[in-house]
């Protein structure tokens, strides 16, 4: 069972938007056992689309193609795969009455005729109802294959996914099941980690397949596996699993959870444990709260945090003291723990992590070298930070400082 | 002249990372004049990244291949580009002593055979060295034809188009010029903004083409332009924004800014006044002072932010009144605009923006619906707060409050 998903837009091409539509429906396609063979990003533009629709036919058996289904001249996704099929529009009464209902209640301006005329579907088209949007999704079938239109709007493509097309998918096929598993290390090259593990990996059964994924000083490394029953896959990878951690003992860091990443690991044991956190962040500028309150259930363990980005506002906010400052210079483990320390008292929480640093590329209110960070962490026993030298490039050291900051808590945190 | 990319992973391909790579490759191609005619992410697989590169051949002048060049055995891309142009490897000296520097400076491991063989190159290819990881980049000519292979590391793919790629294509090609610009509108839908835009759209010339561009209640309208000169074709550009800007007086916000948004209009405004800001979000989870802080530059404007994402911790760091949260609720203007006085006062700020809502799904401190969001402003006259509702999906909440709270900041400095 193979899909590919096509998303139309200049948008994409010129870089204007990151696609992020994709990895949501490779996603979501792959947890009810459908593999995506290739994603296919093209102009807004008739011949494009005619061309990309014929070779995804030729490639998959499912073909989801998101965007240019707006009401105006640029959108003409719609018209194109009509075109595709030899088809002819024809007015769909169901989805009328929904536009109306959401420009009655919604959009509360005149509707206009494309508006309306954004019920107009190919006749051999299933409307897929949009209930947030005005643009319907499409669902057509043609010697076995199905093709799928749908809103580029995140929001709105989603909806439809998950309300829509898997529920139709699962009905229609008989699906294998795949699983992904990601352990992640930290410490260590990848090329160092292959050589640890390479018999292991020599004697992975042929159903499981490794990937070595590396950033930012961590390596990832993926099991995927295929096969009818998901509980014999699950059982051959968790086996292969407890084969491996041993021989990576000391970079072996967790599991990387379904949704993500290590915020969502330490969201979980901070909650089991019915512990507290508070943040106190300067060159990591918010990131790091925003990681934590970008999934819901964080008022259950995240108490807040400063950003105190300028140099008076750790004074002034946090109340560290100035002489700490003159004497060893913002950028210091001093003030580094200073700042976790007053943000555990300040918001009464059980740990704090801070961040101070130079993210470059100018010196900025420090005297400290482009990349180098200091993170601390206080917790009831006392407070006990770290000294890094993350490099030059500005967007490489705040992301680094993310997870070097995320790291030491799940450390602690995991020790209890 | 047009490109292909093709993204190779099957970590884009099951949706495990965005693919961010191909959206930054195409706006620095179209910088220079190269049009992206594809993107294509397909799997670490040879057959198919040997068809791949088969289909990017009939399409395009300049193929950008990314990932696929570890040292481990899941990475292919070397081999199979090889074979592609049935070519053999050789050892290139400048790579192995780059790589040995690395490994002595840097990585201080213990270097294996697989890393001084990312040292083996393609006969016909040459060298993009790496200076900041062993995998290299590629340039291989074939036909008239430009092939490059990249490392998928975003860091070091980055650093090779600005250092390496950009420069060779230059110097090789002769190429138009490409322009976009692009004005954010507010508070119209897309189709309404389409009539009210109609016949200017219509007479536009031909070599501008239009895009619709919506997404959270803001539509963006992207020119862009194709011609030999870019002075002519800026001229023509401007001169049609000057033409559409009266019809759109009402919804017109301002141009989008190079590198993107809203929060760079903000910060040059900010930092050309002299004026300052401070935050305190709430349901915003400090994704406004991560935005204004993953810029540099940012110290010149931006005094930092507090988080107080717990009740208590409004009450405790920004000292809001107890007695305002029992009879209001903690998601209430008054609260809101506490916050944002408590905030300016703090942090010795000229403005203070702060955020308070329900984000979803669960109701959490308080019993305010899904949804609804105060943001207020406080400046030097004064405080003032606006009221939202903004639907259920925690994601959307989360964004759409971003956005106001940026808006109604961007109008406040642009009055000044």
């Amino acid at each position: 069972m193979q899909a590919e998903i096509i998303t139309i837009g200049d948008e994409i091409l010129i870089g204007q938007i990151v696609d992020t539509n994709s990895a949501f429906i490779g996603k979501i396609l792959n947890s009810v056992g459908v593999s995506v063979y290739q994603i296919t990003s093209i102009q807004d533009d008739r011949a494009h689309i005619l061309k990309a629709l014929a070779a995804a036919e030729a490639n998959a058996d499912i073909i989801i193609v998101t965007g240019g289904l707006g009401p105006t001249k640029d959108d003409i996704t719609k018209h194109t795969i009509c075109d595709y099929f030899n088809d002819h529009l024809v007015r769909n009464e169901a989805v009328t009455i929904n536009i109306e209902r959401l420009w009655r209640d919604y959009v509360k301006q005149p509707m206009q005729q494309v508006n309306l005329d954004q019920a107009l579907m190919p006749s051999q088209s299933q409307v897929l109802m949009n209930t947030v949007g005005s643009a319907p999704g499409m669902w057509i079938e043609k010697n076995n294959k199905v093709f799928i239109s749908l809103p580029g709007v995140p929001y709105e493509m989603k909806l439809l996914m998950e309300n829509e097309v898997i529920p139709k998918l699962k009905n229609k096929y008989k699906r294998p099941s795949i699983l992904h598993k990601t352990l992640i290390t930290y410490g260590i090259g990848e090329s160092m980690l292959a050589e640890k593990i390479e018999e292991w990996e020599t004697n992975l059964p042929i159903f499981i397949k490794l990937a070595y994924l590396p950033n930012f000083g961590k390596v990832r490394l993926r099991l995927s596996a295929i096969g009818a029953d998901l509980e014999s896959i699950t059982r051959a990878v968790d086996a292969e699993i407890q084969k491996v951690i041993p021989l990576i003992k000391t970079e072996y860091i967790g599991i990387e959870e379904e949704d993500g990443d290590l915020e969502v690991v330490i969201a979980k044991q901070l909650t089991k444990l019915g512990k507290t956190l508070a943040l106190a962040e300067s060159c990591t500028g918010g990131k790091i709260a925003e990681l934590f309150t970008s999934h819901s259930g964080a008022s259950a363990y995240f108490k807040g945090g400063v950003v105190t980005y300028a140099t008076q506002s750790k004074i002034d906010i946090l109340g560290v003291p100035e002489i700490l400052i003159t004497t060893h210079s913002v950028v210091s483990a001093e003030v580094a723990e200073v700042m976790a320390q007053k943000a555990r008292v300040l918001y009464k929480s059980d740990f704090a992590l801070s961040t101070t640093g130079n993210a470059g590329p100018a010196k900025g209110d420090s005297e400290a070298e482009v990349g180098t960070v200091f993170i601390a962490l206080a917790t009831e026993n006392g407070v006990f930070s770290q000294k890094f030298e993350l490099g030059s490039n500005r967007e490489r050291v705040v992301n680094k400082s993310v997870n070097k900051a995320l790291e030491l808590l799940q450390k602690e945190i995991f020790k209890i």
